[in-house]
């Protein structure tokens, strides 16, 4: 039986294309994301096509019950989960304090947030258990500093971060190695930084700074950073690193 | 018209303490706390007997409108809010993630970073079309590091410094400074950490490292720090600082 | 007799208002400068007209026994240092990395780094016996981050700010207040920012952003900082804060 | 034409296990340490018994030209230097300020921060004439955290913290990958941790924590994440991490 690489947040930019590294390195990938169906399938398709082993769901993170009965599926369905690659982000992009409602504040929570823990909550235990497991946390500039406009996303990742920090200070003698994966960057990734921008905007950025420039974070690339944590030996665990290209600005640079 | 220090979580520690230093220097303290209308009496009545103005009101900061209404009825009733001291604390002590529920770390995120989010919503356009006012925010170690059994805690916090520094970034400039006051140690404060510890335990460790010993922050020399703060020309602004006790070993050192 | 504050780095910026602000405050300050003996002379008279008491040095902290041999003097002639302020800078610019060269590398080093070294060597150890002290280090955002071209200052800032983590470690439960002051922005010092950007583009610095605009740090207000944490008591100090202009942008933020 | 690793500090821990573990890649592994003759031949021999390219030198790296020379040699007599380790620690215990020597000191200074910026002074330009180039930078948690005793230590490494980044600042754009690599934990190293410690103490700590139980970190585990380091795609570099065993507290943790 091959062991499970969970990945909340499998969209076309970094979520699937780590999934189907794993899937390409032995894994089965559940993909879960909250919506686009045909994306869904198109990503379990290729990565079957590739000779590899994969299950889409739609899962609305934020609802009652969903993270949790889908772990409990899996697990006894497909089989243990060996990776999580947590992947929601909650960007929404710049906006005043007086523009941020309510409502958004506690949504990014609820997805970059709470969801963490419920998921924590319910595959902690096993891998616990189980004597070994890794969560992979993608994580954003955001965990460690907050610009302006950005007061629901910042709010939400500096508290995944902690998260992060107080799961790994629990977790990682027992055997589960959590890993925040700091994310400072744009990222080549239609759906999400494809809809911040829009089409047109997005196609520019990318002939001048992606692609052949690698001036973007290329997902196909982050992925090899995403698996090597995977395999790394638990004499040498990293908990936290950080991923840009070459030619940006690091977040504390001006 | 007296200059109005509104206080969220004016217990018999900090909140409390620092509400008397600012009726002292002429401000009319107001002082909300979920409980104990005895207590918040008397906390008002000695700032009376000292020639002082205070307010003193009960009030629930995770239940809707609380907050909202009362900032609205002191700034057309009592006065302009000069200064906010935000107080809440969400510490319910080390517990590992099987034991911390989902509801524990939503009311932690609801209190410690939810409740800043509306005060800041409710008073910074009142600050920002008076072009100045002050927002301090006591923190605590949990917002730059999770240690074990944090989870709720250190969730929260890390969210909460993360909007501090986000609200700062757009307000600053508008003349509104917010302090993030990170306290790195035990504060000699009967309602939390005498409740926390219980009132024997407490008593011990006063005797042992507080009072006379200066082990244990004081609330009443810790005000010296955040009046300070709230003085500070715009010119030179602190941001961030934190606050131990001489003796106690900084949160980075081993 | 007097408390001495002791200064190194006694410019017209920040040092030398802080001498003045402590010498106001009851202090016999000891300003020590490398060059410029009429600007030394003036700072001098500025205070003793004041009705202060103020001494005055050159001192050229890069050469052997300078140092060492003035606390010694100071000590037995005008009295016990009680706080330390140390004000030496190694800022020279951006430079790339094939414009640095290996002098001004070690330079930066002696007088940033090892200079700090030296002092507390020769003052720690006094007031460890007399059980209080105070060291205010003057530090920049260099200290946290290292911009391009800052190859020489930022390395030497960084070990400067760690140094003043050992010394906090070894020395606070001992009575000695370490504090690590990080001045995040440009201040309004014709010694060290006026001959950095030249007299026109200071003066005109001045106009747009500085003094009615406050945009620039003012050293006058930072004292009020600086001197402010010589007096916390021992139960709640800082060991580190920022301080930067309401208008400026804080380091972390793009 | 093998690519060339240059490795400073090559001992039986980090430094040689690396070497060989690049050897192994594909890599002319150039081994330099500062004394043992026997143990680098032997390091050497068993690289080529295992079939791959390595040299040995012995070099002073606080002496004038030292690092200079080899490099120029190197260079023209080996070939491209395409990744550079720089290993070289300054940990010479714990020891109050009374008995941390100016001298100490300064030698801490020479060898973990200036020698550094000598390296990179010699190879960056190569580097970035070429277009391409790795420094793997060996560190400590002393770069991050000053802890008692660690005056000399910790000292060198902040300042060797903001070097690595000021580096990557100026050439990272021009694809130079500066790499600064957070060791927070007991390296399983004869050569360092067993000086340090004595002979009988690191085969206890050994027998105890290490090898079978994983407490230590292993050289030959770290080596997977140095080698992978030096593989990243340009579009997702990452500039520091941490390394410590799956048993370990992080340094920020109490």
């Amino acid at each position: 039986m091959k062991p499970v690489c969970f990945v909340m947040g499998a969209g076309a930019g970094i979520g699937g294309t780590v999934g189907k590294k794993f899937a390409a390195e032995g894994y089965h990938s559940v993909l879960c994301r909250r919506s686009d169906q045909d994306g869904l399938d198109k990503l379990v398709g290729d990565i079957k096509a590739d000779g590899g082993d994969a299950s889409g769901y739609l899962l609305n993170a934020v609802e009652e019950n969903t993270i949790e009965d889908r772990v409990a599926a899996v697990e006894s369905e497909i089989g243990p989960i060996e990776v999580v690659l947590f992947n929601l982000g909650a960007q929404i992009g710049d906006r005043p304090l007086a523009d941020t409602t309510y409502k958004q504040f506690e949504l990014g929570w609820r997805m970059a947030n709470f969801a963490l823990f419920r998921i924590a909550k319910s595959v902690c235990p096993r891998m616990e258990e189980r004597g070994h497991g890794t969560f992979l946390v993608t994580s954003a500039t955001a965990a460690v500093r907050g610009n302006a406009g950005q007061h629901s996303h910042a709010a939400a990742m500096g508290g995944r971060r902690m998260l992060c920090q107080t799961l790994n200070a629990e977790f990682s003698p027992k055997g589960v190695h959590i890993a925040h994966i700091l994310v400072d960057g744009a990222v080549d990734a239609p759906d999400t930084l494809g809809k911040l921008l829009g089409e047109e905007s997005y196609q520019k950025l990318r002939e001048t700074r992606g692609m052949e420039h690698d001036g973007l974070l290329l997902p196909s690339k982050m992925a090899e950073t995403y698996y090597h944590l995977s395999q790394q030996h638990r004499s040498a665990w990293t908990h936290e690193l950080d991923l840009r290209a070459f030619s940006d600005r690091p977040w504390w640079n001006h």
